[in-house]
């Protein structure tokens, strides 16, 4: 495994399996009544979050408390990057405290990717992991959307997954659709044309998934469905679609159910919009994975933090 | 016990001897050198606030702590709520993660109840405890006050108990006087009459307690004084009374301190409007109980957690 | 050692030695796979901050953690001083919680003495730690700023060192100047005329210190330099110096870096205004000791926290 987990570029199908497996490990001590392992006691994990957020937030906390490391939350609310220092004095000052791991979110694409940088010419051996930037990866996020399907469908080999939603501006997607295309699914993502992103068809091509403006099509024969969430606030001010106008066009409805095959997991990442791109029936649905995922998100994040910062699994990292 | 403490309607009078019996030692763990035990590790608690605090966040904090559970802190600031994710999803979420127990507060009467509720549907196992709901309940507030109050003048059975304030608008009152009457205490809730509750004549008679507009004719007889804070943005914009009528009509004025008997305790749930709902000369008098009452919310919320999330004791628990 | 660390006045210098003592062993610790001692188990510590931080704060959460103690973060934002409650009462109510340590920073000079006052009064046994104090005191940062120079230089006695900046309305420099000739240094304070406290000629003399206006005369002989952060937001509105004159006149631009001897460290308490009082090349030069001081502070916090809490070393404070 690579020491950084920036993309999911940065992980092979092996480093994945690797991962999952023990994930599923996790996902037991999860279940237990006493729900700690001495795995990282002694490690510091920093959170530094540059972007508001419930579950990725917490689920990493949870992940390195239950992995008895020490987790310390900096929000660039409080921090010092209101006072005008750069991103690389915050992220070299956190990483002089002597820590041993850095979780980051940030608004900016590639910022994770840029801070990894900074940190290999300080030769630090500190690893980062991206827990979101800007519109531009996930990857833990992919990571267990992919581990909520396996547990679920078995291996993703043929498999059909759709991703529908606004992809231009998600992250989720563009980490989704390379984790999930690595272990071998088919997957066809699906956009109203102006949240289509620029390049797409060539990047399509090259990477094997298709594309679609017709949700009604996909959904039959989909193994698996994603809905990304919208921003509502992108929603308005006379663009298209409207939030209405993407219910109607998009939204994974209460009569679209009718369309899956019976049983087919729905997934979203949350927080959800009830009622814009998830009907309550859909959220709600017995095949809704919506809270899997959730769980699979405490269980990913101990197993990547294990992989890049316990001892012996750290000690098999093969450079960057 | 039952499995949720949303109501001191949840909590018979043998619970509330149990809790005060449990914090009693918890009381004693917090005057050792090492203030730790045992008793929860390997469980995580999260506290799900949706309103500002400082006492019961971090006194909540600090008992789970103390009792070696991991505790999280989940601020709505900051939060998916923010982002217009519905407070079942939020709940749901977090209570997947794979937590052992829920603290919230929020400002909405009967939220807690809901998300017991809700976690009921989901065949949960997690004991829900309200810290605040609205100007609905605050239980661990009326425990802790009881057991302060029990600590002073011993069995509160006939006791004359006198609550002062803004009655309308406060859970402290609506929680504190089901637990001192529970206790055997003679209750007379003291308010000028816009902020006396409606409904509160039949409420009364049901519950045996009184009621009262005139707290220089109940200070006399009192054993001991509960103080409400009053919101100071309520005491504006041409309503009755006014900040300074309020001082001079309910504070707990120099003057009315003449009017208690020696020693009754005098107590207030902070945060203290000095010199409006009660003088400087009360606060600080060596009959106050305030940092008392301080000091009790720590164990009286070290034993709720106990009484709920341990093993033994949780066994016992039954039903909702 | 005394019982709070409220201002470098609190410290002797042989105070300051065993400080340094033990930071370094600490300093070894920070630099192990397993970043853990026992020393604090069992005692909580409580960050109490008034003013937004991230260095510091997470400083001391770490070097509370370190040490093996609970720590609990408490901002102003989000806290019952947001609900107009006194400082003397947030202060009293977190430690009737059964705290072992307090770490506070404060936008009002004088807040941490005058809380200790208030303790004092209470009979409490709490030290308090001073992380700030409007523009007052900070003694940690003057203290791993002092342990940064002696790692560099040795012994200070006798040094040149020259502190460069908005002294008026610096904490680190008063906390600064005297901790550096309290341990033998010759210090060399230089501001423009504005930014010179009213006072300093008599302060100066009195203390044994210099002051000048002309930093290109006093950068020859320092043996280090410490610049200190701007304000920008000072530097605005028609006052004299404007950002841009400030950095023409005293900042450490990149030709200003040929006037120092070769070797000089430079330092900065950090976030730095990178471009205003600090250019790049001289805040990454190799003579740098900017992240030495951001891994010296986890080393003296954690210092500083076991002589005022740990069992035998506090037993030996001298009062206060």
């Amino acid at each position: 495994m690579k020491k950084h987990l920036l993309s999911i570029d940065d992980v092979t199908v092996d480093d994945i399996h690797a991962l999952f497996e023990t994930a599923a490990e996790m996902h037991d001590v999860q279940r237990r009544d006493v729900k700690k392992l001495p795995a990282l006691r002694g490690k510091t994990v920093i959170n530094l979050f540059f972007e508001d957020s419930t579950r990725t937030r917490s689920s990493f906390e949870i992940a390195g408390k239950w992995l008895s490391a020490d987790v310390i939350n900096l929000s660039a609310k409080g921090s010092s990057t209101s006072k005008g220092e750069s991103l690389r004095d915050t992220v070299l000052t956190v990483t002089a405290m002597g820590i041993d791991g850095l979780v980051m979110r940030h608004s900016a694409s590639g910022a994770a990717q840029q801070v990894a940088g900074w940190l290999r010419q300080e030769s630090s051996t500190i690893p980062v992991i991206n827990a979101g930037d800007g519109t531009h990866e996930h990857p833990t996020q992919a990571l267990l959307d992919a581990y909520t399907l396996t547990r679920r469908l078995g291996s993703l080999e043929g498999r059909h997954i759709a991703i529908v939603g606004d992809l231009t501006h998600s992250r989720v997607f563009r980490s989704g659709v390379k984790c999930l295309t690595k272990l071998g699914a088919e997957v066809t993502v699906v956009a109203p044309p102006t949240l289509m992103p620029s390049g797409i068809t060539a990047w399509s091509k090259d990477a094997g998934f298709a594309t679609s403006y017709d949700v009604d099509a996909v959904l039959p024969t989909a193994d698996a469905v994603m809905m990304l969430r919208v921003q509502k606030e992108r929603m308005s001010g006379g663009y298209f679609p409207t939030a209405r106008e993407y219910t109607v066009g998009y939204g994974l409805t209460r009569s679209r159910l009718g369309l899956l095959k019976e049983g087919t997991p729905i997934l979203h990442p949350g927080p959800m919009n009830r009622g814009l791109e998830i009907a309550p029936e859909a959220a709600d649905a017995a095949s809704s994975a919506v809270l899997d995922q959730v769980s699979a998100g405490v269980a990913i994040r101990m197993s990547v933090l294990y992989h890049l910062l316990a001892g012996p699994s750290a000690a098999a990292t093969t450079g960057e």
